[in-house]
Order: structure tokens, then C-alpha cells, then sequence
């Protein structure tokens, strides 16, 4: 006998849970598809050349080989599970470059895989949404203004009402940090990128031997978006008498206008200068998006820009915006902090009883009529079984109806409607089931 | 520069072939769920003492290690992919066996994992789509039922008009076999599983030392599906005064009843009883699904009855029936031999054009509330393109319906409605959008 075990650290659900996850998948995947965002997948397995650019983190890679590998096959890995969606989505578009229509929008919602000390919140195996356009092109602005608002529809959808979206244009801060004239600019941005995560950032910045007063004005440029309203921090900025800076203030403000434009209600926007995805790779808007009431669970979603998507693999250059829900993590907090309320086991809205043999083809009458409406129904399996256990099984899986035709109903053409929510009965014909059961189950 | 390639083996869509992967798999999981099986996901790597129970082939397996491996976990496979989605059911079911309720009905589409010497029609990931019936006590026969209704609704709604289900109880042949006094029936029944993959079997039963006329009794049997309807066979099996055969028979005859109650047509069901599925597991019921014009495929839906699922997990039995549709090696043999119609290859429905700058917040309230209607509708991305390559991006996609609002009827809040399939146009107000366009849209 083998102690049944899942692997620690890659979860798993019971029913009402997954019912949750699916939903959730539901709903990210309706408002990509409502931008035009077209559901593309690949392989959960690379090989080795393609995950070895330069993204990847070694330690963080599950190697894959056949089990009776034989020769020189025996070595080495020559597949790995990726570790992300992008590095295949970079492989798949220099791939078939001459096949694909550019601007190219996808979307893909499947599980990736990384290697990580165990800690809270984190799997080894877990699902991200992802959003993203490539072109053969220049990419503009506007494709930001889709992904943010794409990934605003969906996160309105799931009602959240306390998140708020941080941009910013990251030009922005590497031109604050050069006006300070700091030394070095890409270490002083990971310090600032760590401003939520630790006590506090001053004791970093003075290793760096940053002066009191840079530090003194890193630290009040962080806070401007606490101080300042979005409008106040763009006038702010444009106030500031500097050629390429206007350039790059407007920037912004077409996205966020843009964003308004598409209805993105503005309580869910804040433009923070000092938000910078630490990452160097990302060069122009960047946004992390937090829940208000879950903060310790770090950034749900995020974005950004990569001049050239496929430097490794094509000698074209496709210009790329991404953006991403992490839906494992934001899954497991709703049901760990905010205690999301479980309900249903089952997809199924109505139960037929079972309980006569000679009513059985009766029965499944009924359960054909109502499959035939698009509700779904099962018949309870084992017609020796009493009625209370036949209603209990609804009632534990929380099946709102149950369907009953008594022996001599059978005659009659008649059935009893039951809705266990409200503990109600209702006499029908089996005639008028399709005039009458939709009204009373939806 | 690495050159960007996939792995042998492992299949990926190009966008237009995506699309109509996803469509079948949302026909078969909206069936699925009709007929009451919840989706249950679980993860796609299992321990190794969850996959080396009795049904694995370790020639066809890849372990999975972390690529930085320290001290012993360097040595051996601790982890797998999982080959088929019912080893981990089992390991599922008999961990969580105090939180399920029983009978458990789920599905599940998704990725498995096989080494395979490569060959036609096979992948080493490929979906499968499976349906399960988990019981803690007697499964009554009714299960074969819905699994099979289930499945048949599934493929029909594919629109498959040329499928057979080839339906058996098993013991027929075991039975048939004793009664010929054949020595060595499991053998027997291997051969006689392979009889549409080779010319002929006779030589092989030969080698068994089977007599010419238990050959040529044989021989016969096989062929009762091809001269005898399906009631004709229940009847000549009926007519054999045997007691056992009778129950036997009584429960084909119920599983075919049933059924045609369930308003399966019964040109798409055969009663054949020389399938067997070689296995030597199912004991019960079982069946295979070919498609007429496309035989060289072999079966696309197979199903059958397993007496205790968990036995490796658990002390308490799981009898456990099961269906599934080879997906991918379905959509392969459509996209080749059947060349299926690839068509769109956006899930957009509308284009909004892009042209000028001074009609962008406009053309974003249309975008806006297109979508607010649930129709895809993107919006052009660069406002600098001419008409006609905004167009052309359109017309190569496949995405229906383009809208222009021109430079000047922004003044009077109207906009063009173009159908890229019949070249017809119309001009609508913005106002009476919601009135108007879901008429002409769907």
C-alpha cells in the first residue's frame, strides 16, 4: 500500500475550490478575449536551448529526461519545464515569424513551473494569466493603454473594489536619479523597488554612499504618490522646465487619459513615479497592482514593455507589451485571508431522483429535456437507494433542485419541483417543462 | 542566436488551429458538464511511488528532477510526469477520501505525458478528456450509462456523423471462449484486440495450437457485429439457454435500453462482442469508437469499468467507471485527413479603425460599449497606418466587421458598420449602438 501524497508545494483542490479557480479562469479569459486578445498555447516543455537565454535563473528549473533514458541522452537534460510563458512565447513568434499576422494579441492562461524555497503564497506549480502584444514593428503607446485596461476589466470583474493599479513611465525615475546625480543608477532603483518590502531603505542607500540630501529627496519623490492625486503628479512633472521630460510626462498622460477613456474608473489608478518592476529589461511603463487589504501578498498583477522580444532567436526585432494576473497566488489568498465563501461541489443544478425502476425511463425524459435546455443534470446512480440519501447527496453538494416523480405520477405526467434553498415544491407537467423550468431555475 | 524550434513531437497550433482546439474542447466540457461531471484539476507531476503502481510503462515516462540538485535528491527520479489522468485520480481520491462526497463525477481535459518511438498520429503531449464515476459502494450499471450518453452527446455535438460505438460485456467473450474450450483466453483475447490492425489473425492463433474449427468458430464470432443488428445479437445471445449468459445478457441488453432511452440514436451505437480493449483490468463493460471514413485512426473514445480504482492507496474499494475522447489525436487526423476549415484566427469579432488622433476618444466609446455588450472588438493599434493596411489586418484575420467612424462625422456622432464578408456597410449612430448592432452582429 502507497501513502497517497500530492507534492508539497504544488497544490491541488478540492471541488468547491475548483469550482472558484475555474471561474476565475472564466472571467480573466472573457474580458482577454473582449479586447481581441485570441487564447494561443504551447508545449509545457522547451528545450534546453530555448529557456537558457538570458531570463532564466538556473536553480529555479526543473529538468526533464526520459526515465529509460539510453546513451548519451543519459546526461544531460536536454528538456526543461518553463519556467514562465514568455520565453516560449518569444521561441513560438521567431518560430513562425512568415506565419503569423502582426500586431500579434494573445492570451494564455496554463501552469509554469519554478523551483522555490518553500514560503507562503508561493507554489512550484501555479497558473499566470498573461496578456500580450507583439508587432514587426513600432509598438505604440496605445498597446499599453489595451493591456492595462484588459487587465483592469478582468480584476473589476472578479470585484475586487480595493485595488489600485501603480504606473508609471520609468523613464521618469532613471531621469530623477540622473538629475540627482547618482552614481549608480540601476542598484539605487533595485533599493527603491524594495520600499515595500522592508522597514526601511535609507541604511541600502547609504551604503551606496548616496549624500543625506539625495537620500532626503529619493525618499520625497517616493512618497509623491501618497501626497499627490495622479492629475497633481503629471502637473508636478510638466512644471518641471525640461525638454525630454515633457516628452515623457505626455507619454504618461496619454496613457492615462486614454485609460479614463476607456472607462477605467481613475479611484483604481495611481500614477507612482517611483515604481520600477527592479527588473532591467523593462524599459518604459511599468505597473503593479496591489489589494488594498493584502498587501503582504506583494504585487497581483504586473506589466511592461521589451523593445525586442526575440533578440535571442530572430535577427527581426519585435517590440513587446505583457501584462499578467498571478491567479494561483491571488487565488490562494482569497481563500486563506479572505476566507472566499466555498459553496457548490458539483456543476450540477438539478438532481433527478431515482428510486423506481419503472419510472427510470420516465426519468431520464425529464433529464434529457433538461440537458436539452443547457442545465445541467444528473440522475442519482444507484436506484435502491432511499430517498433521504438520494436528497442528502444534493444537499451536500449543494445542488439547488432536486426533481422527484412519484410512482404514480408516472400516469399522470406530472413530477415534483424541489428547491432545497428555499424548501419549496412545485407541481409540474412534464409537457411544459420546456415553457416552465427555465423561468423557475435561472 | 538560437535557432528557435519546438520539441519533435510536441504539438503547438498556429492561431487558427487553436481556435478550433478550443472550441472542441469547450463542446466537450459544456457536455461533460451537462450530464453533472465537475472539472478537477490536478497537478501535472506526481511522486514517483504514486506513478509506479501496477498500470505504468516505465519505457514511456519522464522524470523530472531540479536542475540544481544537491547532495542525494541528485541521484534518482523523485518526481514524474504523469503519463494518463487516472493514476493521480486514484492518488486523489484516496487522499481526500474523508472530504469527497461519493458518487464523485468529474472531468478533466488536460496535458499527459508519454515517450513514445514516434509515429503517426501521436504525440508525447497530447490532451486527453476524460469522465470518472468514483463510488464508495456498488457502481450500478447506470454509470456505464451516463458515461456513455455523455460521451456520445460530446462526439455528436462535434458533429461527427460517421462515428460507431462498438459496445460489449466483456464476460460474452470470456464466456464464448470458455464454451470453445480454449486454453489460453487471455492470449486469445489480445490476438483477437488486434483484428483491425493486422491482414489476418488466424496465423496467430495458430501459434496458440488452436483447432481449425475453434478458428473458424471464432472467426465467426467476430463477424456476428457485421451481419446482425445490434437487437439481433442480443436476441441470438438470449436464445443460448444458459443461465449465467442470460444475466449477462440482461445487463448488456439494460446498458443499450437505457440508452436509446437517453435518446442515443442507435445508428451511431453497435452491440459487437469481440471488443475487448486487451487490457486485462476492465472487467465489465467496455467500448471503442471509431469513425468510419478515418479507421486508420484506430478508437477515439474508449471507456471502461474498473472493480477497485485505489486498490494501491487505499483500504476501502473505489469501483470506478471511466470515458475518454483522445482530443489531439482526434484534431490531428481532422486537420489532415479531413482538412478541416481553418478559418478566423483572431476570437475579435470587430475592428475599430485607428485614423485620427482627434477622433481616438470616440472611437473608444464605441470599443467601449461593443464590449460592454460582450462582443470582441478591438481597436486598431497604430493611428499613423493607412486605411487600407488597417483593413488588410481585418481581412487577414478573419475578424468580420470593421467599423470607420470618418474625420467628420465625429461632429454628428455616426459611424460606418462595414461587413468584410459581404461587402456590405451601413451607417449607424452611436447612440443607438446597443439597439442596433447585436441585430447585426450575431
Amino acid at each position: 500500500m502507497i501513502k497517497p501524497k500530492a507534492i508539497s508545494w504544488f497544490y491541488e483542490n478540492l471541488p468547491d475550490a475548483q469550482i472558484i479557480e475555474d471561474k476565475f479562469k472564466e472571467i480573466i479569459s472573457k474580458n482577454y478575449s473582449l479586447s481581441g486578445f485570441t487564447p494561443l498555447d504551447t508545449p509545457n516543455i522547451e528545450r534546453v536551448e530555448t529557456l537558457t537565454s538570458k531570463w532564466a535563473d538556473d536553480n529555479e528549473i526543473y529538468g526533464i529526461k526520459r526515465l529509460k533514458a539510453e546513451g548519451e541522452e543519459k546526461n544531460d537534460f536536454e528538456l526543461w519545464l518553463r519556467f514562465d510563458l514568455t520565453v516560449p512565447l518569444a521561441r513560438y513568434v521567431a518560430q513562425y515569424e512568415w506565419e503569423l499576422d502582426f500586431p500579434f494579441k494573445r492570451q494564455h492562461i496554463a501552469k509554469v513551473y519554478r523551483w522555490e524555497r518553500p514560503q507562503k503564497w508561493r507554489y512550484r506549480e501555479f497558473y499566470q494569466a498573461d496578456v500580450d502584444i507583439i508587432w514587426n514593428a513600432k509598438l505604440s503607446l496605445f498597446a499599453d493603454v489595451e493591456i492595462l485596461s484588459t487587465i483592469y476589466n478582468s480584476l473589476k470583474e472578479l470585484n475586487f473594489w480595493d485595488f489600485v493599479i501603480n504606473i508609471n513611465n520609468k523613464k521618469l525615475l532613471v531621469w530623477f536619479l540622473e538629475s540627482l546625480e547618482v552614481d549608480e543608477i540601476v542598484k539605487t532603483i533595485s533599493i527603491i523597488d524594495k520600499k515595500d518590502k522592508v522597514k526601511s531603505i535609507v541604511p541600502m542607500l547609504e551604503e551606496l554612499w548616496l549624500k543625506e540630501e539625495q537620500i532626503s529627496e529619493i525618499l520625497t519623490y517616493i512618497n509623491l504618490s501618497e501626497v499627490r492625486t495622479s492629475r497633481e503628479i503629471l502637473e508636478y512633472f510638466s512644471d518641471i522646465n525640461n525638454e525630454t521630460l515633457i516628452e515623457w510626462v505626455k507619454e504618461l498622460k496619454y496613457v492615462y487619459e486614454n485609460l479614463v477613456n476607456l472607462w477605467v474608473d481613475d479611484r483604481f489608478l495611481k500614477i507612482n513615479p517611483s515604481i520600477s518592476r527592479g527588473l532591467n529589461y523593462y524599459t518604459w511603463t511599468v505597473f503593479e497592482t496591489f489589494i488594498l487589504w493584502a498587501e503582504e501578498l506583494g504585487s497581483i498583477s504586473s506589466w511592461g514593455r521589451y523593445e525586442n522580444l526575440t533578440s535571442n532567436f530572430s535577427k527581426n526585432s519585435y517590440p513587446w507589451v505583457w501584462g499578467s494576473i498571478g491567479l494561483s497566488r491571488l487565488l490562494s489568498v482569497l481563500n486563506n485571508i479572505w476566507k472566499i465563501e466555498l459553496w457548490a461541489k458539483t456543476v450540477s443544478k438539478v438532481l433527478v431522483l431515482n428510486m423506481w425502476e419503472e419510472n427510470l425511463t420516465s426519468n431520464l425524459q425529464i433529464v434529457k429535456t433538461l440537458r436539452n435546455l443547457w442545465i445541467n443534470t444528473e440522475i442519482y446512480l444507484d436506484s435502491d437507494a432511499k430517498i433521504q440519501k438520494q436528497i442528502k447527496y444534493a444537499d451536500n453538494k449543494k445542488i439547488p433542485f432536486v426533481i422527484i416523480q412519484w410512482q404514480d405520477e408516472i400516469k399522470e405526467w406530472v413530477f415534483q419541483l424541489k428547491n432545497l434553498l428555499k424548501w419549496e415544491q412545485k407541481e409540474l407537467k412534464i409537457k411544459d417543462i420546456e415553457k416552465k423550468i427555465l423561468g423557475i431555475l435561472l
